[in-house]
């Protein structure tokens, strides 16, 4: 299946070009209340979508959210997502990994949540969190008790070919993988804190591991473009989302999701013939009742 | 946490009366329009509660459907959890028990799917169909390798007693329960399962096994009455909600749930104390950038 075609895929030639670097919407991009209208129209189409690829069961979508904090995944995730029936959706959130997750190998615990036939699966955080928080603080290496090879950049292309050869692997048994990296500036994120310590209401989300991250933006800007260059693939594409305008972002992300759905186009099954034979026969008995 | 009030509350003295067990709305109920309108604004409601809940991140709510065939269990699911953030909405749908899952105790699988906190976990069927199904199919116990005693009546009040004291203990940790019989009439299952069979796009819902099963209509409603007087409890209350009508029926369970959550009355989380008293510091830091 070919990905959509949308301003902000990442190139599959390992190169990353400008919008993929933007953090604004177009200009010419409609305002506030536009980008909402055009949301709610893409909500109620992939409600048919997944109604239509729970019913068929033969395949499954993968969607991966990786960012920067405060750039919008989770409320991006409840916009785009809240109006889909939840007994096809599925959301995993990877935060630090446990003492039995570094047990295995560092694909093995978001393999557990992949989504089953007919649904879509959200990963809010994934896999990649090994080629950027890592990248950034390689002492977590440690934990993992894996060979670490004195040359780290060694390490990262052998994730990079892992990975490349997981998400292959899973495209070619059924499974859509559709990656978003929702790329917001450092000043609308200094904002966003800002405004965590103003508002009460928000006073809980904000964390000063969050403000001493921060201070390393350019290598993870860095370990972004590294990764999203390395692994856009046609069988696992990444899109690079301007993040600074959260209703823009909102509907492209909700664009390439119904986009790709549409790719796959989905039918409602047909009823086994063995059944449909005897369907007359079926309707003679409930109707005797009567 | 005292359960809602509702006409449909199965009482908690072992009792089915007479609301328990009316598959059709009262005559005062609001028509369809009414009712969508009435069930969109629970909705409303539930989203807000459910932000909360899941901010809060110290309790769960598990939420059980049972029902005969084509009473709605699916789009009773879309139509009320739909529109709820799927970050914090599980939806589990159990069918024929697995081989992994039959080599363990009745309640196993159930259990791995559990809501952790934060979280709505729904159930679509549970550990309940071992009381129902498996009471009008006892040969399915030979599957479960289990003692089976020459009394089989015991082993109903055995399970009945296991249920009891696991959803007795979920709720003393922070799992708070609520189970909805879906309750539909003989003749109205008999009216859906023909519109199966006649409206194509229906087809491949429909399954002969369906109309076998309803041969059994009165031996599954008697397991269904001792099931919900032995199991609805002050800790896991029951609800037989009438389902000959969708919207009324949707309504019904829409209202439960809400004032479920309003019963637990969750808040979102203060920051830490020792965080906030490095808020100005921050501020600092992050104006200073500016």
């Amino acid at each position: 299946m070919k990905p959509p075609t949308s301003p902000y895929l990442v190139t599959f030639d390992g190169r990353l070009k400008k919008p993929a670097l933007t953090t604004l919407p177009p200009e010419e991009a409609p305002g506030k209340k536009g980008c909402k209208k055009a949301l709610a129209k893409e909500i109620d189409r992939l409600d048919e979508l997944q109604r239509r690829l729970y019913a068929e069961d033969r395949r499954s979508l993968l969607i991966i959210f990786q960012a920067m904090d405060a750039a919008g995944k989770d409320s991006t995730i409840r916009a785009v997502m809240t109006g889909i029936d939840p007994a096809g959706c599925q959301v995993f959130s990877f935060k630090q990994p446990s003492k039995e997750e570094l047990d295995h190998d560092f694909l093995w615990r978001t393999t557990r949540a992949l989504p089953e036939r007919g649904r879509i699966g959200i990963f809010n955080r994934s896999y990649y969190e090994e080629t950027l928080v890592v990248r950034i603080h390689p002492e977590y290496l440690d934990t993992q008790r894996i060979h670490i090879p004195d040359d780290l950049e060694q390490l990262w292309q052998q994730r990079f070919e892992s990975i490349r050869q997981y998400e292959r692997h899973l495209a070619e048994n059924g499974t859509v993988i559709l990656k978003f990296w929702l790329n917001v500036s450092r000043d609308e994120q200094r904002r966003r804190f800002i405004s965590r310590l103003d508002e009460t209401r928000k006073n809980w989300k904000f964390s000063i591991k969050d403000v001493e991250e921060r201070q390393h933006w350019d290598s993870y800007m860095h370990a972004y473009h590294q990764t999203l260059a390395a692994s856009s693939r046609p069988w696992a594409p990444w899109y690079a989302i301007p993040a600074d305008d959260k209703p823009y972002m909102r509907w492209q992300v909700a664009r390439i999701i119904r986009k790709t759905l549409e790719g796959m186009d989905p039918h409602y099954p047909q009823a086994d013939k063995n059944e449909t034979e005897r369907f007359d026969e079926m309707r003679k008995v409930l109707n005797k009742e009567a």
